[in-house]
């Protein structure tokens, strides 16, 4: 498995693949990968010639210092398990490399409108920005044929899909099932925070969003439903819920009555040291 | 000379040119060609090996209308004009190809910052984010080593080159000298709005341009030369300045005081039906 480090070594090494005639997939993450980030690789190993794992702690997308500080560093497990996966290349490039200078203010904004006013947009002020700016410099550094992104950030993966439609990269952006543990908890990076005792009250989180999705297909209220959902993680001693809300997996506007069109009941909590984020979809 | 009229298209056919070992450069026009563009080609084919030049008039870049319905069309005369300079490829899309079920409105919005509060981005509210938007595309559709502009839209360039650096584009942004008519006149496409009298009295910006650097390296301050030179083409009866503005040429702040780094002196003004602009640089 090569392991590229600069930004014009990984943009030739790419380039000479790609004359070889092999489609390239890209799997962008934060390193302390998990079971879902294996679904990624796999994924794209399936569907592209040359896998690409880029593993960068992007310091532009974090709106909270603490959480980049303590973000888990594991880059020797992650390479070995990557090697295991036969996952072809990892590109892991250095700050200096990705934010020449090292200072982040100043740099160009990007705003996604509406897409961004809800949600994680709103509770984590910066964050997309961060992300659009990340995403940008490696769809232009690997200029891969696809891209793979977990459904558990689905407000991430619909900015994404918009700025490449808007800006026409010719990246295809692929989005894949969230992976969960047996109980049901959405495999994250942030779960290695949570004690025991907290791992075991973690699933509430998506035991209440699928009895949400139930509530919803039964015709109740959107209102009614967010409401519910919102109590059950208010009532329980360990949780401190930030949102709970229906959004059109179109346009990710709220909606508040009966369901018209597809969405996405999305929440967020905290959970001791992390913050939890989740989704279901509810087809009509 | 091959004329490339879809994304894939163009895409697939730089992509196998690239594969060949050649460099690519990309000249980004509205056509309406003139000796500025023509300058930007023949440099093009100077420092790579296969020259595109793009013949695109992008709406979201005009905050006026009425510009944009009368901007010259002259498609088949740049055909031929470009056949004679042997560039290699021109790339000329459709609305419907470049901006995909034709609404410009919610497009993601690109934020400059300091680089646009002044000048043309204050006179030209959205200009800037629409060259933005087709310039990304631009760049992801034919992915070039290199792509010109003239130094005649120094802002413009300013921008690029800071939207390709944050972004990480790998293509390198290359400023070319304003070309200039006989009587000092920029070259611009909007010229041919100008009547024959118009155009008589047209090189005024450029001379008071020029009279007012030379009071600058007198050490005269910025803010006197520049109400002198307001004053030059209030004066004129056919002129109506928009703005006269000296600039940090690194970071685009007004500058209102002696020299102290290089400067730029920017004016813009209406002479009939056409929006002249005009700059020159003066370095300590």
């Amino acid at each position: 498995m090569k392991i590229l480090r600069s930004l014009h070594e990984a943009q030739d090494f790419i380039a000479t693949q790609k004359c070889k005639g092999k489609k390239i997939g890209l799997v962008p993450t934060m390193g302390a990968l998990h079971k879902g980030h294996i679904s990624l690789v796999e994924t794209s190993k399936k569907e592209t010639d040359f896998t690409v794992c880029s593993i960068y702690v992007n310091p532009a997308q974090f709106n909270n210092k603490e959480d980049f500080k303590t973000y888990p560093d594991l880059f020797d497990k992650d390479i070995a398990l990557l090697e295991n996966l036969a996952c072809d290349a990892v590109f892991a490039p250095s700050h200096e490399m990705m934010y020449p200078g090292g200072t982040l203010k100043g740099l160009l904004k990007l705003n996604f409108g509406l897409l961004e006013k809800e949600l994680e947009g709103k509770y984590r002020p910066g964050h997309f920005n961060g992300v659009g700016v990340v995403v940008s410099k490696l769809l232009h550094i690997i200029a891969p044929h696809k891209a793979y992104f977990g459904q558990k950030d689905l407000q991430q993966y619909m900015i994404i899909k918009k700025m490449c439609s808007d800006l026409s990269f010719l990246t295809e952006i692929v989005i894949c099932p969230t992976v969960r543990e047996a109980d049901g908890l959405a495999m994250s990076s942030r779960n290695l925070r949570l004690t025991d005792k907290e791992r075991q009250i973690a699933p509430l989180l998506y035991q209440t969003l699928e009895q949400a999705a139930q509530g919803l297909k039964k015709g109740k209220k959107a209102n009614e439903v967010k409401s519910w959902a919102l109590k059950q993680l208010v009532d329980n001693e360990f949780f401190t819920p930030e949102y709970v809300e229906i959004v059109s997996l179109k346009s990710f506007e709220l909606i508040q009555y009966e369901l018209q069109e597809d969405v996405a009941i999305c929440a967020s909590a905290h959970l001791g040291k992390a913050r939890l984020i989740d989704n279901v979809i509810v087809s009509v």
